[in-house]
């Protein structure tokens, strides 16, 4: 299998860095690359995805502010060792309540327990004992758009390519993960056929079987397992892919995270001027506490963050800016409220 | 060391229950006893802990409703297999969003993780292996009342008792656990030393190492770790308390739950009329997204409940009905706000 190693002069991570992930450093602007200079050459698989991530944050944060009319604030850091991160938060806009897009690379170590909520293969880590740390890399995109009217939805995406180093006898590891999903207040299939769609049309460019299966892993795991009900309708997921060259999967992840504005704009320029009422509105709020306690309770990305200790801030930017929890609130039988509670609980195929 | 099993015709619950909780049926009144009539006979301490909690149940909610001048909705379950649940809510009500009082009674079984999650005892289960499942009978009353006020405090109380049988060599177990404690949005130095005051006089009638060691430990354990400050200013907490005869835990725990609305409801009643500004009610929500970040991440009874599979509904009662997630908040050098802040931070004492 391909190993980044052979086209970086790879320092160990241990030997840079002690503690887990160092403290950031605020810098007024982003260095060009966030990888280690000189060490991860721009052949290396780390910079060409940090490359792709950049581009994407510059071309999907200019698409959203164009249509909210707010400029997107932004916090940029490195760290000593290696690594750092862009935060761009769009708060307050006039279509989004909240709209961040966040780069990170980091060179740091975890404890087995976040290796686990890194990666979804649970079998590669069995039987490992839980000694020392594991040296990993990261770099991903990762953004959640909440916009102010109940009729647009709430948008997720997020691309990362990790390595691991050589741990209690595991080798180094890559492999890629990400996706794209869709929660919207209510339920509108054309809408769902186009967002769909179109990651259908990019899955279909590069592996007819990418569809079906990320479609179904999308499904699985954005389960709110104590409601049995999921937090929105789906979308593409995959992690943990490293089947094939890894030029592929590069060209793949390129491909989707290029397709999000086009995915998800038009269905929230088509609805940022709907009328809605007080009731819609308290049912939008209802949903993003469910969106608070999926990503607070199970989503892999904010969990392996908080355990991490990477820049809170910025994993939390996920949050809403509002949510809300009522006891026991039941949708009435046939309204639109419960229609899109029936299409969490019982996904639908779209396309 | 006491076990209840001396004063109860102890039937296996591994016998009664093959699942981990059975569904609920819902009854119109609650009955007499929840636990199993004949089996856990009414001198037993799982009956007696019930009867405690039940009182302060009704004593409680009839406080806040007079404050409130809205009644609290009451649900209320049995099990098939014995146990179940009251739970008492009043949302929007005139001086609460949202007060909640539950009674359970529970027998069932628990993976080892939730028994983890139950107990703040490690040590106990070190070297035990992950097979089979733990049979548990837990009693609680639990509680969170989130005023509309600004500069009324939430609070939240717990008190419940544990029994496990033998499993995986580990003799069966009982313990109590539980704790009262506040959660204001501004710093009102009087308010805490009425508040802690009363709860280290609950103490000292029972142990005069009592408040000291509860009062750490609650600053402890309300620790938000990826923030490094706590969810509010503290008050009382314990957990896996066996030490002693269980006759002198249960008057210790019955003392400081029959001293809630004593502790509680002065600081509110000053305070429910009391102007604010649209900041101050912001800052108000922003306490409440930390409140979710704690409960969802790190609170053991949550946590305990999602993985057993309790009732939802009841368990997240204790969410607020409204929070709010700002961007890299942070309050002005010499506000009151950072004055909230560093008092989270450098947990103080009060009395």
């Amino acid at each position: 299998a391909f190993s980044s190693a052979q086209t970086s002069k790879r320092v160990s991570v241990t030997k840079v860095r002690a503690t887990a992930i160092e403290a950031e450093n605020y810098v007024k602007q982003a260095p060009q690359t966030l990888v280690r200079p000189g060490i991860d050459t721009e052949d290396s698989m780390r910079a060409r995805f940090e490359k792709v991530i950049r581009n994407a944050q510059d071309s999907i944060c200019n698409a959203i502010s164009e249509i909210d009319g707010k400029p997107f604030h932004q916090d940029a850091w490195t760290r000593p060792g290696g690594g750092g991160g862009i935060s761009r938060v769009l708060q307050d806009g006039n279509v989004w309540e909240k709209a961040g897009v966040n780069v990170s690379v980091v060179y740091g170590t975890m404890p087995p327990e976040a290796y686990r909520a890194a990666t979804g293969n649970a079998e590669r880590l069995k039987n490992t004992g839980d000694g020392g740390r594991v040296p990993f890399f990261a770099a991903g995109i990762s953004s959640v758009m909440h916009p102010r009217n109940p009729h647009c939805p709430t948008m997720h995406f997020n691309y990362r390519y990790f390595e691991t180093e050589e741990w209690n006898g595991i080798p180094g590891q890559w492999w890629f993960g990400g996706g794209t999903d869709i929660t919207p207040s209510y339920v509108v299939p054309e809408d769902m056929k186009h967002f769909h769609g179109t990651y259908k049309a990019v899955c279909d460019r590069h592996d007819p079987a990418y569809y079906e299966k990320f479609r179904t892993w999308c499904d699985e795991y954005f389960l709110i397992k104590h409601r049995g009900e999921r937090r929105g309708l789906g979308g593409i997921f995959f992690d943990d892919l490293n089947d094939r060259n890894p030029e592929d999967i590069l060209k793949f992840s390129t491909d989707a995270v290029n397709n999000v504005v086009e995915a998800y704009c038009p269905i929230v320029k088509k609805h940022m001027n709907d009328p809605f009422t007080a009731q819609e509105k308290e049912w939008q709020q209802i949903r993003r506490g469910r969106y608070v306690e999926f990503n607070l309770v199970y989503d892999r990305g904010t969990t392996f963050g908080l355990k991490t200790g990477g820049r809170i801030e910025s994993i939390l930017m996920s949050m809403p800016q509002t949510a809300s929890w009522l006891y026991d609130h039941q949708p009435k039988a046939g309204s639109p409220e419960a229609e899109l509670l029936d299409a969490c609980r019982n996904p639908r195929v779209w396309v």
